[in-house]
């Protein structure tokens, strides 16, 4: 079997299991995940990452992540870390990044470079309330993908269609969802 | 005066010449914000983010920020950064907080602590594949601000509402956005 040889570094059997098992109990497919933002100055903020809820319990990442964020020095801001729609670009990348190594790893496809580069055009007009006829969010982001694999343009084409197909991030950025916000003054 | 007093880091004065300068120069509002993601190893990947354009030129942050993206240890992955649509919360996030920063500034209020806990609800029935009337991003976020501030509770929840209403990124949460994918097999 060719497909022995080929290592994406993704368990997929481990995910074939998984959905095994979540097809008995799909209360435990339900996750929530969570981030806690804390002000620190002017645009600037910090995120920490560290628990989640799934497979019916409370998870934990192995460390506490960390991510600043703020607006660069061309917007009067210190440029302390990203901006906030920068962060949208790393989530979209990501994630369809760990897509096309798990659709390959499942296919029997051996990755040997995946490089994503996205742009998102915006227009700031929104977001300073000049025109409300300009959104605040992205008119438009195009991802370029560089792969390099044992595998014809087709396939390799056929691993990204895939991957977007099933990107938690992809339809998040693509169709709307629903957010409710509370507020305590405390 | 009593909004010569209120300091919470944001320089609106710059905001609002800028505004004024971009009126007469729309085209200056047209930003480009990039980030470019490695392929690691199985779920594993590497963005980093760095130059972006806008006020017709090329720009840059101070220094070029790197983000690992990963799945987490029950997913049979090695966690060695948030997941992907963790990246989400964290965007949302820090637009909420910076916004409320922003409004608070421009309306002479000052703030003493912002929080913001968010938690996104997801059931990886989706991403898996098994239920196509499963989607594959949030059902729904929550997000739960507490704010001490200078101010009434209406005015507070009154910051909030208003940072919603110039987010770019719950606006792209919010909203559909059109997504491009390009590939080239390498």
């Amino acid at each position: 079997m060719a497909e022995t040889a080929v290592n994406n570094g993704v368990n997929v059997q481990a995910l074939l299991d998984a959905r095994k098992a979540l097809a008995d109990a799909p209360q435990a497919a339900k996750f929530k995940w969570r981030a806690s933002c804390k002000w620190e100055n002017g645009t600037h903020s910090k995120s920490t990452v560290k628990g989640f809820h799934g497979l019916g319990e409370e998870q934990s990442h192995k460390t506490e992540f960390s991510f600043d964020a703020d607006h660069p020095e061309i917007f009067a801001a210190e440029d302390q870390g990203i901006t906030p729609i920068e962060y949208i670009l790393v989530g979209l990348a990501s994630c369809l990044t760990a897509g096309v190594a798990s659709v390959a790893q499942n296919r029997g496809i051996q990755l040997k470079s995946v490089e994503a580069n996205l742009e998102g055009a915006m227009d700031i007009q929104g977001i300073l309330g000049m025109d409300s006829e300009v959104r605040n969010g992205y008119d438009d982001i195009k991802v370029t993908f560089n792969i390099d694999a044992d595998a014809s343009p087709e396939d390799i084409e056929a691993l990204v269609a895939q991957s977007q197909k099933r990107s938690a991030v992809y339809d998040i950025v693509t169709n709307p969802t629903n957010v409710t916000v509370e507020v305590n003054a405390v």
